[in-house]
């Protein structure tokens, strides 16, 4: 059942790598996802991977022996290889004992249950793919239901965006939408738009939440476009009491969210 | 007054060359920002560089002229290269116009003023520099006095913080200490530790604030040791709705900074 590779040339170590460029993910629809704790927090929520990665060397685990027998009931693929070879699949010197190829999930936004869930994150031209993982996994904390990326965003596969997810890229909605698709759904049924802004903006411990909130923050560098603003239905505002005239993006989410959280459980 | 350098090999390429390097940065005592935006920051701060080092080929500017004036007037020096030398120096295959040599500011604990501002964020063997220099940054919105580091933590000034810190290294004050040395210091005064816990905690919402309040967080993998923790005034939890059992240490850390900016201020 379980295949041992030991060549660095073999043609699966070379499709595996393969993974870490965008273009070829974005081909092969897969992404990898490394280390014991993701593949556990993956398998929790119902999403096992089609390939399962094992370093020959490593320490029985037997929340590893659940998830290969797993993977192999599943009709999975499980694959032994040494360490210096799992070391070429994932680019790393010192690689986790196991990665796991998953199937790339579904982010089509019309397949989205707004109702499912009080708060969804929205970003738009998200560039930091640590960022984008970072929101995933503050979605996760406060209840989101999952994270909307408007027009060009960092893949939200891409290895630093699932290891910052910290396991949350799978149990939080993905949707990839341009700005007026996004905004025509949005209008298509209830939600309240609420962008996190620098004019014309509200105190956001004053302002007035209602579920589902879309909590919406832009690029790292420019922020939201004008226009995008003008089409919500809030802007909010955090204190900046500093030099400073914005905080990191990901951190403005969470500093929000959980605004909205505390406010729509009636704090 | 202003030196142009075009070889590679020039020994002051090499010697900013070596700033990358963490070794050659403690030794030197000297560390680099890039970008104009950085090194405007640390003027309006009143640091000036010791070097400034241009692009010969950079777009002009009448900010990065002032800039040059005051680092000649002040003794400084004034470097031009090319901009395959400057990629040399900075790691970068497009690196910024600009950069700067900074004498690395004094971390002593005992020199911290604690009456100088309500909050001063804490970490405990923070090992990311992203989410040390975002602390940073959130400090500086948050009106904080500046970052305590304890135990091993990540380098404040590597080149990754402090550009994550957005400018605000200049800003904030930069205390590192190890904890019996900080407990001994903060007991030494007027202070409430406030640690970000999942242990015996009060919802961060309930809680109690009182100024100057030291918001501690852990390590981004294991948190804070239950000692420490026990050594706390107080432990805070936030909600966590999901799967996950953390925040993102410097999400944490602003989602808690920002409650009891609110709750200091008297919302």
């Amino acid at each position: 059942m379980r295949r041992t590779i030991t060549g660095f040339s073999n043609p699966t170590v070379k499709a595996l790598r393969a993974l870490r460029d965008k273009k070829h993910r974005k081909r092969e629809r897969r992404f990898l996802a490394e280390g014991l704790r993701l593949l556990t927090d993956a398998r929790a929520s119902g999403t096992l991977p089609e390939v399962l990665v094992m370093a020959s060397g490593r320490d029985p685990h037997p929340l590893l022996d659940e998830l290969e027998a797993e993977v192999a009931a599943a009709g999975g693929e499980v694959i032994e290889m040494d360490e210096a070879v799992l070391a070429k699949v994932t680019g790393k010197d010192n690689p986790q004992a196991v990665c796991g190829v998953f199937a790339e999930f579904n982010t089509n936004l019309a397949d989205l249950d707004r109702l499912a869930a009080p708060i969804w994150l929205v970003a738009q031209a998200l560039r930091d793919p640590g960022n984008l993982g970072t929101m995933l996994r503050t979605g996760d904390a406060v209840g989101a239901g999952g994270l909307i990326l408007i027009d060009d965003c960092a893949d939200p596969f891409s290895a630093e965006a699932v290891r910052a997810s910290m396991g949350a890229v799978f149990t939080q909605a993905i949707a990839q939408a341009r700005w007026p698709e996004f905004l025509a759904w949005l209008r298509g049924g209830p939600g309240q738009l609420v962008a996190a802004s620098l004019r014309d903006a509200v105190d956001y411990r004053a302002a007035a939440y209602q579920a589902p909130c879309f909590i919406l923050v832009g690029n790292e560098s420019r922020g939201l476009p004008e226009d995008y603003e003008a089409a919500c239905d809030l802007r909010v505002t955090v204190p900046m009491k500093g030099r400073a005239d914005s905080l990191n993006a990901a951190v403005a989410a969470a500093v929000l969210a959980y605004e909205v959280l505390a406010k729509l459980e009636g704090d």
